[in-house]
């Protein structure tokens, strides 16, 4: 008898949480058995919108789906705050080897990519295998020539290979543009054997002409080094048509919708991801997935009752060109100081495989009890503290509790920024996984009767800037678009 | 004693072909090990050649290649058997809904498809089933439409789908046209999830007007399914851009080498690929494979000494386009009485799973032999009667022995015609195995003492036509480009 009670003294959140614990294995089981709604609205989005690039008139086709659809669903204080940004947008695209063996080859241009004339241009191609080869080459090996960059990137679980292989479409065309090349093809930053290129962003560092970046689809890239092999010391030569144009400042916009919380001293739970999409794909993975499963886990919650805690999902504008809408909502809100946790998708919609808390020790309950109801579903814990994505990582990055749910991600590279980003992609069982795990997430930290304690600002990261950053003054990055 | 004359009595021809077959086996075995030149021809051809439709600049240098090489590799009479042809080449294709849900769409024109002006035509999209469904509708619900017709094509190892699925490429447009369709669109004839459409040929049935004629690629189609489900009752309208078009006359051709046999009264084996590709991609699998299979395994032939037979290689011209090449071959040469068997390489490059034979029960001894020698490769016997592939067809049909050695199609149709038949997509010791049993075959068809007999036109097929097609008489077959 005193035994028990020594242990019902010692485990109180445990004990006190058991029924609450109880109904949230049960929202999860119902969400990864029945779960409809999520793909629902994966599909409406990515087929009645489809691609939508920021700040095109598609994105804000894409912010009105998305205001109707929260509204019918009946969330709440479901409203756009606006913002400006500049808008770039392709032109054509064509690259081809003139000589010594002439044939074209698959391309598409780099987010902010300088333009060439509509006839194009021509150069003979200087290969390096890295950014560092690049970097250590002499001037006048590069200067009037086309760059060409490969890479090694392999696909892995948990994405890694994205950061640093991505360098050389992060900071391959300025270096580039620095030493004299009048153009630069990079190996797309994938992982697939199909033609299909992988665009992405790139920002000038300062003072750094524009010159035209373009993304050669994987097979493309070994053909030309194939190419190379093959002319010995014949030069290559290419013919490069990119024209795309920046057409000014235009509106993009975070739509936000809430679950009122019945306790306004608890806080808020800000979850989303991104509405915009690269203009190649429909943005199935990336990002309708994280549209739609934030969405159909806030909305088993609100279904099951009021929730303790606020819950508010923002869906952002302009995340694949430099995460404005992300930056905007923080700079909007950071001072509200009511938001105690954030946790973000945006990262296809493979089954979640691991998950991460920045809590602190007052929170190990929390956590505890998230990872039991987490168990069952195969999700293990890992080691690193959560930081949420690119665009709610400021606030983890500030201080705010972050709680992250990391899909598999071995074949989310290979469709990543490319025409292939389609619905088919997702296979409606893993999403169904993910909406499990959501919901049992969400109705655990909704309803935790503790507070949710703010870790503060993550070690060796720096403060988040001010002030929104425009395109030029962005720098690469291991996490972004 | 009595027993072991009688067998060897009663085996004479197996008993006779034990050092043969065991030198076939030697030579078999080497090449799975250790062949090089077929993945050398392959990487070669695709990379230094790449794409080579049908009576081009392009075609003209793969030929001038396969001379060079040819030669380089010791076989004897090379030469090339030049053709003239009609030519049709692609220009612009894009194609994007208009309403209700505006997107772009990734197409891709069907060979001798007509041309839109380049501003495009604008029409209401109008779905279909089946070639079926098309022609049981009334003519006025497709008059003035864009007719969009789908089937179930799924991936069969034998590749068997592509005859039936095949429908709405080879009878849609001309039934399309006939009903006063304004242009077709199918689902692409494959059975991958990858944003590059399907090309193929499609001729136009007589007195029928050309219509522009394009393949979406799959996830395209299923998005266009999706889009016309969620749009009710509104109509779904289509813009459409195809400005391909004929450039005349011009030259085309069959590369021929030799391998000398020392019997000229044994008769000649014919083996070959065609040369010509699509221009989407750099046909590696369709069918620089079937060149680089046969090249290489009639060299292992030649290495080992004077075989009996002249193995000749044919590395056919303009196949893709309507089989002009083997046509104009099988019309040249009908007449030479001493072709006496033929086996043709046009599947790809995976491995050799089944094969089959239309000998004469007097070559049973020969069959049994091959397969023997098949086994250890996994390769098992078919029951269908051989009839050889586009090229060599006619002569298999006209009634001369042949020997098909099926690829494993399961993934053939994921990249047929499309932009993604590259050389990523060989396996290189799939390809080894083609090598190796055709080495074996060639090497005991070649070697055989016993003669092989002709076996008499297949039942059941027409005598080839004692001309070439021309692209506006060729029909629907099965066995095609």
């Amino acid at each position: 008898m005193k035994k028990l009670l020594l242990l019902v003294l010692a485990l109180p959140s445990l004990a006190f949480a058991q029924p609450a614990a109880d109904q949230a294995a049960a929202m999860r089981d119902a969400a990864l058995s029945g779960d409809t709604l999520a793909w629902e609205l994966l599909e409406s989005l990515t087929t009645e919108v489809g691609p939508r690039l920021a700040g095109t008139e598609a994105e804000g086709r894409a912010r009105e789906w998305a205001v109707r659809r929260l509204t019918e669903l009946g969330f709440s204080n479901v409203h756009v705050e606006p913002f400006e940004m500049e808008v770039w947008v392709r032109g054509e695209e064509r690259a081809e080897i003139v000589a010594p063996f002439p044939q074209p080859l698959a391309i598409t241009a780099l987010g902010n990519s300088g333009a060439t004339p509509a006839r194009g241009i021509e150069a003979e191609v200087v290969h390096f295998d890295s950014v560092a080869a690049l970097e250590a080459a002499p001037d006048e090996t590069v200067r009037g020539r086309i760059v060409f960059i490969t890479h090694n990137m392999q696909a892995n679980q948990d994405g890694s290979g994205y950061g640093p292989f991505g360098a050389p479409r992060r900071a391959g065309p300025s270096l580039a543009s620095r030493k004299g090349a009048v153009g630069i093809v990079i190996r797309s930053i994938g992982t697939d054997y199909h033609r299909n290129p992988h665009t992405g962003v790139q920002n000038w560092a300062d003072g750094v002409r524009p010159i035209p970046a373009g993304a050669l689809s994987i097979p493309d890239a070994e053909q030309l080094q194939r190419i190379l092999a093959r002319a010995g010391e014949r030069p290559v030569r290419m013919r490069l048509v990119l024209t795309p144009r920046n057409i000014g400042q235009r509106q993009s916009g975070n739509v936000v919708a809430e679950v009122p919380g019945s306790d306004p001293q608890a806080g808020v739970i800000v979850i989303g991801g991104h509405l915009d999409s690269w203009d190649l794909g429909t943005g199935a993975i990336d990002n309708a997935a994280g549209v739609a499963i934030t969405t159909a886990a806030a909305h088993r919650i609100m279904q099951a009752g009021q929730p303790r805690r606020t819950i508010r999902i923002v869906l952002f504008g302009a995340e694949e060109v430099g995460v404005f809408g992300g930056t905007a909502y923080f700079e909007r809100h950071r001072g509200d100081g009511n938001v105690v946790l954030v946790v973000e998708s945006d990262f296809g919609a493979d089954r979640v495989w691991r998950f991460a808390t920045n809590f602190t020790p007052a929170n190990a309950d929390l956590g505890s009890r998230i990872q039991a109801l987490l168990a069952p579903l195969g999700i293990v814990r890992g080691r690193d503290r959560a930081n949420a994505g690119a665009d709610l990582g400021a606030w983890a990055t500030a201080g705010v509790a972050a709680v992250d749910l990391n899909q598999d991600g071995t074949r989310y590279f290979d469709y990543h920024h490319t025409p292939d980003d389609t619905l088919d992609k997702v296979d409606p069982a893993q999403l169904r996984q993910n909406i499990a795990a959501w919901t049992a997430v969400l109705a655990a930290a909704a309803n935790a009767l503790e507070p949710i304690a703010a870790p503060g600002p993550a070690p060796g990261r720096k403060r988040p800037k001010a002030r929104p950053l425009r395109p030029h003054q962005r720098r690469a990055a291991p996490r972004g678009p």
